[in-house]
């Protein structure tokens, strides 16, 4: 299925934040406004295709009727298998004294979360991010932006089954480490020397209880304040350093 | 001068989200549509008034155009002195064993990221965050969203003057320390026991050369990566829970 970016506006930040895009539909009756001259220089530099296309295709094609006459049509993200980001983590490990990283987000919701936590899992040297391919954030065209370009350079895997995608980690010799409040230990507590993977879960409901079972250890971060709670991306910067950190 | 918030749904999100609110207007050709009686049914449950004004002053007093028929005057933020600050953070110091921190922001110039910063610092038990009152980010209605609730909780100080500010913290007692990539430390080699005032730069330039000569030391969190670049709500989390492990 393909997946459309809507609008002159969002058209025109998908082409600057470098959106793999396959081609940009354009309304017959578009009219030529600095804004649909500026899609069309854009597109040009980057050497995307501008099709112009009946009004009434992009009615038919728009998810939200907000297309003003322009749609972009994204490549889809090349995923990659749990496997492959096993493979990518055993050689960072050779090359890096034995350590390596990897992040397991369990449903998350939320687009934005999702994008800021690949944008520092690359930023600490992890080897790639694993979510689940339903009811999860997935990488869409706005995540070029809110992981700062991150998505283009870091591998992240879809799949069906975070409990299996864990054992496959552990047999390749993998710690699994949950990041929960309900833990008994302090992050900074916890050995997160060596070859790790980082579970973090949902934004309201936490790391389900059946992918718990599947961790070896858990840390949590303390919250000393009144309103006590701390978005999941931040608490993933800051344990992802943690780790770093350890393994310095 | 009064801060206004425009638009139907943005009221309602100030409603929701607990900003203070002097009052509302409402155009008094207003069609009571679902979204205007939820704005009626959730200013009564706030014990916020609702006045009728005519279309014309909302026009006149809307900076964007985008009023829909519904303002809402923010009250203005209650900002402290930086004495305030020194004096709580000495104060939660006391009860602490000596433990305090306090967060400086050098010119931010993205609201989201002060929300986010302060709900960190609300969450590690820092004693307040300092801002500049000229060209920087400052709090606004949707503070209160971005910061989870956190900036009714933590004291938020406006200064003319950062390096003047950083000299107070100083007499008081506190070292401190520049979150900068320019550092030759790592966050974790910088001594960060104690009274610590951290500073963090704008999200381009970084903290300005006058203000880093007030700083005592300087600490960097690694850049592992291609894409190589950490937001600053990311780092100041990271590099406050790297005060609070020290200190634990």
């Amino acid at each position: 299925m393909a997946d459309y970016v809507e609008g002159k506006r969002p058209v025109i930040e998908a082409l600057r934040t470098d959106v793999p895009l396959k081609k940009i539909l354009l309304a017959d009756n578009a009219k030529r406004d600095p804004l649909v001259n500026d899609v069309l220089r854009k597109a040009r530099q980057r050497d995307v295709q501008v099709i112009e296309v009946p009004r009434a295709e992009l009615d038919q094609k728009s998810a939200r009727g907000s297309h003003q006459g322009v749609m972009a049509e994204t490549k889809p993200f090349p995923y990659k298998g749990v496997g492959d980001i096993v493979d990518a983590a055993l050689a960072y490990a050779e090359g890096h004294e034995g350590r390596a990283l990897v992040v397991v987000c369990d449903h998350l919701t939320d687009a934005g979360n999702l994008g800021a936590i690949i944008r520092s899992a690359e930023s600490v040297g992890a080897s790639g991010v694993v979510i689940p391919n339903k009811r999860s954030a997935r990488v869409e065209a706005s995540t070029y932006k809110s992981s700062a370009g991150a998505v283009a350079h870091l591998p992240i895997a879809q799949t069906s089954n975070i409990a299996n995608a864990l054992e496959r980690f552990k047999k390749a010799g993998f710690w699994i480490c949950a990041a929960t409040e309900h833990s008994n230990n302090l992050a900074w507590e916890v050995n997160l020397k060596g070859k790790i993977v980082l579970v973090m879960g949902n934004e309201q409901e936490g790391i389900s209880h059946l992918v718990l079972e599947h961790c070896d250890m858990a840390g949590k971060l303390p919250m000393m304040g009144e309103v006590s709670s701390l978005n999941v991306a931040q608490s993933s910067t800051a344990m992802m350093y943690e780790w770093l950190r350890q393994n310095w």
